[in-house]
């Protein structure tokens, strides 16, 4: 049984017609039904019930999943700072889309995390480049997404230790789309597609990587690297 | 002064008058005349020549370049082991195109190399990823080609220790286009465009791309990796 | 159900009294009496049966165990380079010790693989630089070998895609002692101790670290990744 | 010309008598004194003058030094901040001994940066892992220093994109002794040795180490990552 809770700020589906009619119960509730199973139950939490993710909330939570955009400064920083200390001691994460510019990935990243963007409503090919990953399995050659938010290189994040997906728009650009970090016991995940206006979390593929992407960061261990003032290794 | 041997099996040249046309005297012939300057001095080598790739003729090159295609299997193994030799005791290499399936590439990688291709004449963009890297210098966001062979995920490489350039095709694929490895001593540079019949090393980019790979790639050392059997570190 | 073929060359037991006294069976008898369980099979192999490891038989074995040393130039290349295509297409393989010099450990490295080496009988400490990683669960800070043959740096290996254990040997060396790597559907992770005149392979913990390491490196897919010629993506 | 700005804290040297005795002029100054030469220029900080970390300054700074201890907490959080904005934009810097715990160190790794630890005076071999790496040339096989305090595994860091020094301490303990991170346009080194009682920056090999470090941090770049809204690459 995995434990997942999603992060999803909330805030555009209040204020903007488009984004309600394609997630009328809002992104997080669409992400749950799509996800849950008998092998996953999943907790939902919006900007405005954020408080929620307290420090127990976030160690019972095997997997978290973050989608925000136009209110990542609202996410009070000590709430960014516990999820990534929670990150570094064996909960999984997953940003997705414009997740690359909220608190706890640039914490995570400690890079700027920016990139180039155009909102065309570009067709996007997202390609495995890497098939052997559990990420990737059961995704054929390439994920089709018929409009998608444009993300473009340079990304500035760390090299990834496993590139999974890149992306590919019909306008030219290229994107690292799907990018696995290890930090400490916890395992990252960035997956680039999920445009708010688009319905990209309807698309079964998506769906198929994210919970890929849940069984992969499922923590094997739930531990805390301390700073210990420790005797002689024979001695101790 | 660094010295560079090009390596251009030179067959296509030899049967197709489209390539040909395109590099009259030869693919060599033309990378030779575009990179040569004050700083690199450059000798020629072919297929017809490839004994002149003799242990004493890569110890003195500094850098390697490898262009090959439709004879891959002519090289004999005797050199293509001495060249990966040569690059484990400090000798910088560039493979380009179709030298992916080359056997010192494949050698120095443990893989397959293999990929997806097609030869529709697609548009390609060339797209810097990481702009920090030495390789990318003087290089804008992208460098566009009218025409290139469509290379395609999955490559089957090692996760690159660092990824310059991700290529975009016109048609929809996208490519890890420049990839950086470090094997013992030595460097290793794969750039993916340079297809034989489209006037790929006429573009001052790709020239430029080169041409920094080479300053890159050139050893700052020469040594080579013992087995030796040895005292305890303190009584040697 | 996990199948696993063990490779022990097999010779040193033939001719040295001081390897027969601490494995009378053989070294792969003595891995396999204490790595099989209900889940995991094992079948054995010997450089006098080494034809045994035919297409099929690696197509039917999820992770290869490879332990040699004085004969790694009598293993055929054909049956190495049979290991490095197996590996390619999925299967897992754990090399020990002296199996760095293998010639299917050299194949899937690219590199020379040398080091340093003393034998004095040193005690070594291993330590989990990566305790978050699976095949380290289960281990203490350090698995502590009263006697070992010591191994030192610099490795000649591409740098580790994860680096889960380094040794500390008593006279003062250090050695990458398990490294983890990726190589298309295949896992490889090497692992140092062993010397074949002491009881390394009786001990708990190194066997729950070969054990953890054949549950990473047993595939979930097994695919192989060819060169073909495609279609436009939306065309094909 | 490199531009180099030694921030030591400085804390040590007011407080304890065994440190004066060992760097009567502060660490800061005893670096200087061996690192400056005609082609590197050096300024220094302490903590009492830590306000000269200006963006100015550091705009001006092409490698930054930090040793901190004590006072770690005491570096306004908006300085720490500055310092890794500064190296996403090029500056390189380079984290001494118990600069593991530094602000600035612990936001470009995004990680808690811990470690075990003990003050025994143990002698450390620093042995050179990857001898091809510009940092380690003009090292021999390992740097001897008589007394050290022990940092051990596991060091809750990211993957280093190259590992170039392992420490083997006398007790048992290894420490990834020297760890090279790409961030943007700057670059990172950790380097461990350099306890506050011990002579350890007297050491000409360590300074060699560190003279190497500056002259491979430097920037060839001085650029910023910005999250552009730009037009569709063939329009732009």
């Amino acid at each position: 049984m995995i434990k997942v809770t999603i992060y999803n700020e909330g805030e555009h589906e209040k204020t903007s017609e488009a984004v309600r009619s394609v997630y009328p119960d809002g992104i997080h509730n669409c992400l749950k039904a799509a996800l849950e199973s008998d092998d996953v139950v999943i907790t939902t939490v919006t900007l405005d019930t954020i408080e929620e993710l307290t420090e127990e909330a976030l160690a019972a939570t095997d997997v978290l999943i973050w989608w925000g955009h136009m209110a990542h400064n609202k996410v009070p920083d000590e709430i960014a700072k516990r999820v990534q200390t929670a990150v570094l001691e064996g909960m999984g994460v997953i940003f997705l889309h414009s997740g690359h510019h909220s608190k706890p990935f640039k914490l995570l990243m400690g890079t700027s995390c920016n990139l180039t963007w155009r909102e065309d409503g570009d067709q996007e090919l997202v390609w495995v480049c890497n098939p052997a990953h559990p990420i990737a399995q059961g995704i054929d050659r390439f994920i089709k997404l018929d409009h998608e938010e444009t993300y473009g290189e340079p990304f500035g994040i760390p090299e990834p230790d496993e590139l999974v997906f890149i992306g590919n728009f019909e306008g030219g650009e290229v994107f690292r789309a799907g990018c696995c970090y290890r930090r400490e016991y916890g395992k990252v995940f960035y997956f680039q597609p999920g445009h708010e206006t688009f319905p990209t979390y309807k698309n079964p593929d998506v769906i198929k990587v994210i919970k890929n992407a849940i069984y992969w960061a499922a923590p094997i261990y739930r531990k805390k690297l301390d700073c210990p003032h420790v005797k002689k290794p024979l001695e101790a």
